[in-house]
């Protein structure tokens, strides 16, 4: 086995103790027995519960990743928002196991500073995610400072409703409601 | 020394270490320590992590409730609100210690069942407090599901906001000038 289907194969394991056992299930232990292999084979990968976060942590970035790439975006950059947004939002069981990844891994990271980096990357990638988005949604000579009001206001607005659909399952519909709701809104004045 | 003296002792060396050392560092001991107490004296009101972290949770829902109540409040209900929900925002070191025990109790809460009554509790009120501000900011016809949305759309942004001043530490006007840019604009259709 090389170390691109090594880690495809620890990648799978991961995702599945997380998956059922939650984050805080996760252990190396645990991760080793899902993947058939020795606890002393993953110490490559992670030794540590900080090591196997920043491991999990970075599937989700590629799985989010790789899921917005593969899109067929509409037209009506709009329409194209929504398409691209939902896939950060917890509407079925990959995404909400995504979504306890992140934020299990941004509580750790307030008291982690070996999980800093990897945060302030998802975290700098998000924000350029979404200013990217308000540029297309507002028109081209929108001031600087309404474009980062903007971008603040839909990367916390996404950010809130992931944390509050975690605490509060909520029903996708909904989720997706108040996305559309806040898009349909931006640039709206008063 | 009475019960709620003691109650108010505790409740201060929950709060110096808190702000001294971060959640984390609010062990048992190290409160017990700042109190100038034994740890044993310390059972009736936590033994475990879990009922420290329940103590601090208590303590920053009732700080917060006491510095909503004492607000002198402005007629304009825009005003009025941008007034009440600072208060949830981390705008000084206070806020920003009451925030970080929030974020710190919320996550632990996913995978805590003790913690998830309190949780539930704080969640619900300030939902609550977010709808009661959107009816006053609606005209009185505004549909229920509006008046939802809107709800729920505000809470988000208040968490969102909050988690991303955890991460990156925001200056207070800026946090301030995204919550008003978004009062601006509630009701305000596209």
């Amino acid at each position: 086995m090389d170390a691109t289907e090594r880690r495809e194969l620890l990648a799978h394991a991961v995702w599945g103790v997380v998956r059922r056992a939650g984050l805080e299930g996760a252990t190396v232990r645990e991760v080793a027995r899902e993947a058939g292999v020795s606890m002393g084979s993953l110490r490559h990968y992670f030794g540590t519960q900080s090591e196997l976060l920043l491991f999990a942590m970075r599937l989700v970035m590629e799985r989010v990743e790789q899921r917005v790439q593969a899109l067929e975006l509409p037209d009506d950059p709009r329409q194209a928002t929504t398409v691209v947004l939902s896939e950060l939002l917890p509407l079925d069981s990959e995404r909400r196991a995504e979504n306890e990844v992140w934020l299990a891994f941004t509580a750790r990271a307030l008291v982690d500073a070996d999980l800093r980096t990897l945060r302030d990357e998802a975290y700098d990638l998000l924000r350029a995610g979404c200013e990217r988005w308000i540029h297309l949604l507002l028109p081209p000579d929108t001031a600087a400072r309404e474009i980062d009001l903007e971008t603040e206001r839909l990367f916390a607005l996404l950010d809130g409703l992931a944390v509050h659909a975690a605490m509060r399952p909520a029903r996708p519909e909904q989720l997706l409601a108040v996305l559309n709701h806040h898009l349909e809104r931006i640039g709206a004045a008063s």
